[in-house]
């Protein structure tokens, strides 16, 4: 099902492969329009968006160094909100919260200059002197959404997301025809994404889950479900502090971890986990909860917390078939549970014994090739799944487990096989106060409006009650042996 | 005559080694005044200080990362006059135009958590949100006057700089006592130095004579006499543009480069030369004739311009006592001449297809590791001094060659022994035209008012005309064999 | 008691009548210090200050046009907490959240070529410059203290008071001596008091209660008890929105309104309220819960709302010395109740006819000297005090009523004697729904985080339920005839 | 020569007279794109139109509060170069330098909430977040093109305009038609037009030559002929400084001033002359050469500068048609000379002491309704031309005197007949150092590098020299009598 347009000064020849259908008898669409809501002027705001079915845009490619169109976007403005829509078939992204041209248009390919990455970081420069600030830009809501078969992303956004609230959406078939390669593609995909809650959404039948790229500031991803992704959720380049809790994560490779300041907290994870190191490349860090940019930094690996997880991996075999062997070298073991973390310091204090050792080497070199200390306690492991070497409180099972999302009609349901050791209560609530302050960063795990972090609700709702000790894991409770749960 | 003080709770006792003299007899003076002339509010403006001898104070250590005292100085102000003053014996600094403490004071050191490199990085950040602009900050003129005898510094600053102009003064004996060990030691030392002009002065006995680090551009440094400096110029990771131009270089590291977009033009060069890269930190570049933030980068050394300079490089033997091998390797040889840029690409394209090269490498990684191209032509070398593999138009003598400067009462003269092929005419007036713009910055060689570079003055103030040829180095004319020549 | 000084080149001279005490006998406190607690540098952030007796300094003058310091406060700064204090004996003022001294010091003053108000306009914005944002300033806390005797302000602060909340506090005996003349005097003087709330404060025996003057917008002033004062609340050249609710205001001069988009909902109002125009004076205003500046305005007088209040005027006679015959005239007639709106627009479309007619007169013209609407619904009114002649749902009663706030040791009593008609219920909870958009700044009645006011917490704290009618006043439930309530 | 158009859901019929010529034998052009070359994209920099003829366009209407597409322009970019093109016939402005939608677009009509002034005054602080600096915004040049027959305005440009440079264009039948009434109609009409310098350009038949409005500050008028206008220049609610040498303005109404700090150097005036107040609108104010704003202030009239200007006024009857008898009264008397400045303080101690004897009248009041001095020397009159009743050096002849613009194929005549006192030398050059600081910015008169302005280049292009005293008016050299010089 393939085709081809030669363009000529006045003619266009579309060649398509029709299969023996006769496209003078069928209905043939040509779709040419750019998007289907998507205003020309910037800075339009507080426009909702309720109630549609959005489909059929041919719309462009959308990376961060680029003008982002979508099939239905703001286009640099605030206060939108999107929702009780069906959204589909955009040739590349549904809903973009993006950024525009001013701010750069693929000048790394136009001009062969300066890598993506540089004109990528330059944007973020050039986009607070346009008005990227939450003044101006973002604190959307996207909620409620059906968003599914696009080539490329079903939610994207550099810069123009921020403030923002995902909410109880349901995305499916993003990028699954694999009509294009590379970097950008995913379920979500955000850059920039300072203080966005994700919460409560369905995503599967993706390459890649949830895929938050640079600037992960105040980020909130919650009582989410993956499953039938490739890779669930891949936090690249950024400082923290990002709040993951309440999740299922059941992809071959379910949690990857190019950048630092990661919380991860009543989990199930029963694929993959990697943390890796990125020396090549700084990336901006914010003042909390502002756009205003404080500075930039390494990515040294580390500095993330695990509590109350609780992980179940099992051998994928080839089912895991992301890399080469040459490609997990270069970025680190890919493990099941948190034995990932092999070798870093598991205190503060190691930390700094560990930089201050180096005697006779100045400043930043001290700091420059050292991991940072992980903070993983009180987490659930069984199957191949291991605890970091350091941990403190893990509940370790050899006892067979399983834990898989079943769909059922418009239902999805979690059956779990669960020995008893892994759902004994293994922690209180986890709060702000439990997690610290992230190093580079030096911002504590807050809400937006500045209030502690407090995870304290289910992946069903259920509110948890301080004081009380729960099992690991995304439920307030958790039977042992097996069980069939309705969780959406 | 080294001394100890011994701090309680109400007394303080000191002890000193007076070698024979008996402190009551004779005059004893103990200094505890922060400062001569410094103010202690911020942003006071427009005062100028004439005439004064300005001596004796026991000023702090001013890194770049601190509140920065000098026994003068505006203190976060703009458009001070310091001119005709005898400055000497700081304890540390005797001119001040940095920073003050709100923008960090000492925070690696106090806190311990990250490097000062980071702290530094982040304070440019906060200087943004305090003022730090041309509307507000700098615009500085400092001539005329003498400064001697201190320990750290003659004229420091970081951020407080900008926008300024040093001019004819003469700077000598700095941190020759050698009372401290380490960084931030140097006849100028700058931190962010946009847009400074720093013209005509002489420099000499001191362990390094211009020592300009982080985000030097639109900076000039032209028609200075340097000698008896352990390292005569430190250009330390910045993007350029600078412009070096009409300058002697006499002491044995004549010029170290860890940094990139770095313009020579008709100096004469008798040390060692070298270019390093940096790529374990990343600092920040500005737009043009700004504070503001336009990204930051890594130092992929190279991307520099040598045009009309001679270079006549003499082995020293054990006077170049700066490094040990290992220091060397870790930063790139020492050579004689534009030779250490052996391996560098000599053009735009060169460099463009080795970076496109890279098959199957994304994005930065081709660009992490591949040093940037350089324009060299036109130089000339004698001695040791070698020329680049790929210099265009370099003219090499064989012949027995020298320079020196030597002081004279309050004279100084420069004594050369030159062949004739080196004094020869080489090339026209350098314009901004000839420079280009720099690879990161995308900047050209510009004035401070946006005009671009003329480099038309020479050593003694004789203008070049358009169209003339003139011979390489300093001066635009130069004798063959034998000659002295006052130049202060 | 008075005394003065003879200050000499070496001596100072004090003369004071000790009116037959010996003060060579007697113990003689001669003050010099300028503040109890008071950083002389700025940004030093989050300091917590709680459970002290701070007493005797001898603060200095404090106008919005110059360096503020108190005898606490945090000299520009963010994230103070100052509480359970007993503050006293500031020669000027007690609390300082003002503003330093780099964005104007007294200019008027001492250039005396531009008025105050000129300069305390530029320090606005050279504020901005100087890191006046949310980020950077304000954001106090200061709650449960004792503030008295002191000679100018309980608490003060241009610019630094911004996203504070004062809470708690009991306020008494300010400038009750009479030491200075003039404005800037009052328990609580703030400019520019962004998004500040005051809660629950107890303010008597002051000159003036709360003296909120230039930018009072997104504020919040609900549950105070004023009495004893000569004015209770002054609100000054501001554009609002700002949400006055709960509160029992009994002093002479009970509301002063030079200033427009104020709403005045379930407050008890025994006094005077006057509402004037300035049209000699523009202020500026701000993007929603942001120190951004939007613009800047006139004071049109109107833009007001008033909805539950319950208004018991009593002639004063000469209890009422504020002001002459003349100063009256100038600035707005002084009535009871809301009759003094006579001849203002009542509905928004009355407003755009009225500026819609003037034919023939071109853009600001048409605006300029025509008052606001105002929407004044549901009010109670009692004894002299009178309704707005287009007001709607207003009660009015003939019966006698009294309403006075009495001390009884710690306590504080409200005895009222009420005919039945102003005690029915009269209005539901009143949200930023039923007040609108103030006109000029186009913004709602929110709070700090951005969600609509609800005024549903009685005087008492008492929550009063969506849907339920309450009658006029401050209390949830008041009963008719003589009682005797504890109000704090 | 009317027509008009019925627009149908399909259909659009336009009515048109055509006198006799029939439509579909003779070419008809019906007009309907937007712009010839205006990009739909802001910030595209640095693009040079050179050479073209641009022409026929229907451009909408361009007031300062909306979007100000023109025939040609950058839309919101920096640095473009617009020179040597014939442009024309633009149904409202030929070259726009104008601000983009996001910044206002017709909001006070469309909203009808708030007079257009208000909206403009707050797209000038949206305008600074969305990039209006120095940096990205104006520095564009503008010269040697001839712009004719546009019915608004040759050239417009509301914020878009800053720091241009309008050099060598003629511009003339600019609004003759009539077909707009109102106001933004001129041969050049700017908005905030920071450091803009309009030198040597030939303007006649317009309604009004320049009219500059709000913010002129650091600007410069030079050079410029001005004739068969109703007005020639008109600067509007502004608080300088600007600087207007060395032009001959011929007109009717020759200057019209409802603003302050206005320097007039050298000129030749030949029409009436006005000085105005604006106390109900005040306008905003900036930081010398910067866009960002330092305060606002109401406009008191006076602080301008007259040296060295040649005053021939003569009666003109009913040529000068513009305003009724009310509206001059309501905006200062019209006389020729400075005679109008009548009852203004003539030096900055009278304006002091003016000021400071409102005994009694607290702050800005005894500022509000005071005049401000004007600085009036060295200037001749002749005709009806009186002088300042506190002129110092003043020379009047009461000879008969005249001076026109002829225009004579492609050149342009200065035809004089000038009695020999109004020809002799009177003042030397005039520089900044003469002028002094305007009172409300308190900024000098500089150019835009921040040197001080020095008016020594005459009319012709002739320079003069410093230390020798030359005439009045436009001319190194004036003769007395009959002459005739080429001036175009």
């Amino acid at each position: 099902y393939v085709w081809f347009a030669e363009v000529g000064a006045e003619v266009t020849t579309i060649w398509a492969n029709f299969q023996g259908a006769d496209p003078n008898a069928e209905l043939v669409e040509i779709n040419v329009r750019p998007a289907v809501f998507y205003p020309e002027k910037n800075h339009l705001d507080y426009i909702t968006v309720r109630g549609f079915e959005l489909t059929q845009a041919a719309t462009p490619w959308t990376p961060p160094t680029a003008d982002q169109p979508g099939l239905i976007g703001p286009n640099w403005a605030k206060g939108w909100i999107i929702e009780d829509n069906d959204i589909s078939h955009a040739k590349c992204s549904g809903i973009s919260l993006g950024k525009e041209a001013a701010t750069g248009d693929n000048f790394a390919i136009i001009r062969g200059d300066k890598p993506g990455y540089q004109y990528q970081l330059e944007s973020v420069f050039t986009a607070r002197v346009y008005g990227w600030d939450k003044d101006h830009i973002g604190s959307h809501i996207i909620r409620r959404n059906v968003i599914h078969d696009c080539g490329q992303n079903g939610i994207v956004g550099h810069l123009g997301c921020v403030f923002s609230r995902i909410e109880d959406n349901h995305i499916y078939e993003i990028a699954q025809k694999h009509e294009f390669y590379g970097y950008e593609i995913g379920g979500i995909k955000l850059h920039g994404a300072i203080d966005v809650q994700i919460i409560h959404n369905r995503i599967h039948d993706t390459t890649l889950g949830i895929w938050l790229d640079w600037q992960n500031q105040g980020v909130r991803v919650a009582r989410n479900l993956f499953y039938k992704n490739i890779r669930d959720i891949f936090l690249e380049v950024s400082h923290g502090p990002i709040t993951v809790d309440h999740n299922i994560f059941t992809s071959p490779q379910s949690i990857d971890l190019w950048s630092q300041g990661n919380a991860f907290v009543n989990n199930l994870v029963t694929g993959a986990v990697r943390s890796a190191q990125v020396l090549d490349r700084a990336t901006p860090y914010h003042l909390a909860h502002s756009t205003e940019v404080a500075g930039y930094a390494f990515h040294y690996a580390g500095d993330d917390r695990f509590i109350g997880n609780l992980f179940l991996g099992e051998e994928r075999g080839d089912d895991y078939a992301m890399g080469n062997a040459k490609f997990v070298d270069m970025y680190g073991a890919i493990k099941y549970g948190t034995a990932g973390y092999e070798g870093y310091p598991g205190t503060w204090d190691e930390y700094k014994s560990l930089v201050g050792g180096y005697s006779g080497v100045g400043d930043h070199k001290r700091y420059h090739f050292q991991k940072q200390a992980v903070y993983i306690d009180n987490n659930a492991y069984a199957g191949i799944a291991a605890p970091f070497e350091k941990e403190n409180g893990a509940v370790v099972s050899s006892a067979a487990a399983s834990a898989v999302l079943v769909e059922d009609g418009d239902a999805v349901y979690l059956e779990t096989s669960l020995p008893a050791e892994v759902v004994d209560g293994i922690h209180a609530v986890v709060t702000g106060a439990d997690l610290g302050r992230v190093r580079i960063v030096d911002a504590a795990y807050e809400n937006p409006d500045g209030s502690p972090v407090v995870a304290d609700t289910d992946l069903l709702g259920a509110a948890k009650t301080a004081g009380t000790t729960y099992p690991a894991g995304p439920l307030a409770a958790l039977p042992a042996g097996e069980s069939r749960i309705r969780v959406w």
